[in-house]
């Protein structure tokens, strides 16, 4: 997949005192990815091409289909050519055991995002509750303040495509001493985080438990409901959380931190982990 | 609606100087709103409340349903209590007129996000290319580039939820003299998008020709063809578009700007429509 993330461009670029210089820019690559189960299309994502199997893993742990490396038999790409002919490697098919009950296709779920969960706020955040193999959050170790205010500057330092395009997300893994385990980075950043779940669910390590999530961007509900689905305790971003996102982390006892940056941050749920 | 946009929520403040603070911070309200059309279910998207009408029409523009004020007969909040037995208004039915054809709703739309598109991005653009009601832009208005590098700053000027959250997006009409015609902030760039096309449908002023669309965050693939299914000739971003993005603007003769910052910026497509 390599040389697939980015793409180089011709610009006309534009400044105020009035020059106007043509030159070259490089753009973050963004494609479809169509999603299916046992051959059946469940879902279409725009992504950076790029870890696809983990990417497709993670959606489907996010989406509580499966929770562990045994109930996915198989990951393959299926045909699919563009105009040249060339293999785009754009439909991937998740082969689930035998005993793992396929998502729902009824009409019911003509969801929109990932984010989608029925019809009010309380009614989804209590049928995510529900869903969540890995239950409420009961993970009892603490970080030091130190530590996740470093997180940022330590994911940033990481993120190859951001440095070329400033057009991606990223989203990183942390273990209880702060060493990165896994970060990807991606157009989506609900993608980002699917990517580092299903790198995880893959290498055997579900539930997360003793592990922070950074992300670049803001906290949704839908980032929350991610990490609680990988059973991670504590999800931190440099912007701004949304009040569902800060419902969503309290029912399921996570601790959510926001606004991190130069090495101070909010906790806006599960303060109690986190030490001076 | 007045009030839901933002709540107030305690935060615990951690610094790098080794203190903590409770206090006070300002949430930006995100729910899930489900857009039905004639009474059936078509998709749930996480949402800012309010303006809900103007989302739920503008959404419909974007998805090809309608294109004129005539094809929507009537928008209603359906009822939706929470556990306090309060009108939640997240459910909203769109009653299209008879000649309107509602949305295929067949298995084959199991869609993840508004920018699902198809299997390949060739195939999704030519399927955008032909569902686009008002076709290729050939508006030859001219934008001067320092009424287009101004454009951010104003936008910025009316943002007022982001002012006390710093969590929305933000997407802004300005007309071809670089007045403002239509504001929406969102949590979801998307959403600020369909709130602005919904309501230039509700006003009969579709399609746009003659505007700018300014918008916060970056320029994903979704937001060019959103612009590009209400007839807007540019669309300019804060930040970086993807490839997608690009190609998708040169296909549909649109002007796309990016990074546009300090009244400097670059076009990656359309660059004919800027004159000094």
């Amino acid at each position: 997949m390599a040389g697939r993330l980015t793409r180089r461009t011709r610009v006309t670029r534009f400044d105020p005192a009035g020059t106007t210089v043509e030159r070259e820019d490089t753009l973050a690559v963004e494609e479809p990815l169509e999603i299916r189960v046992n051959g059946r299309s469940f879902s279409v994502t725009m992504r950076s091409p790029g870890d696809d199997f983990d990417l497709v893993a993670g959606f489907l742990v996010s989406e509580g289909v499966i929770w562990s490396a045994e109930q996915l038999v198989s990951l393959r790409f299926c045909a699919g050519t563009d105009e040249n002919g060339l293999q785009t490697f754009n439909v991937v098919d998740a082969q689930l055991s035998p005993e793992t009950a396929p998502p729902d296709l009824s009409l019911e779920r003509h969801v929109y995002t990932s984010s989608s969960c029925g019809i009010c706020g309380t009614a989804s955040i209590e049928a995510v509750e529900k869903a969540a193999h890995f239950g409420h959050s009961n993970d009892d170790r603490t970080w030091s303040a130190t530590l996740i205010g470093s997180l940022p500057d330590r994911l940033r330092e990481h993120q190859k495509v951001f440095d070329r395009t400033g057009g991606v997300h990223a989203a990183g893994l942390f273990d209880a001493a702060g060493k990165l385990l896994c970060l990807r980075e991606d157009v989506g950043r609900h993608n980002a985080v699917d990517k580092v779940v299903g790198w995880a669910l893959r290498e055997g390590r579900l539930p997360l438990a003793g592990t922070t999530l950074q992300v670049s961007g803001r906290a949704s509900f839908e980032l929350v409901q991610k990490a609680h689905m990988a059973g991670i305790p504590v999800l931190a971003a440099v912007s701004a959380p949304s009040s569902l996102a800060v419902e969503h982390a309290e029912v399921a006892g996570m601790t959510l931190v926001g606004f991190s940056r130069g090495g101070a941050f909010n906790a806006y749920a599960g303060a109690h982990r986190i030490t001076e």
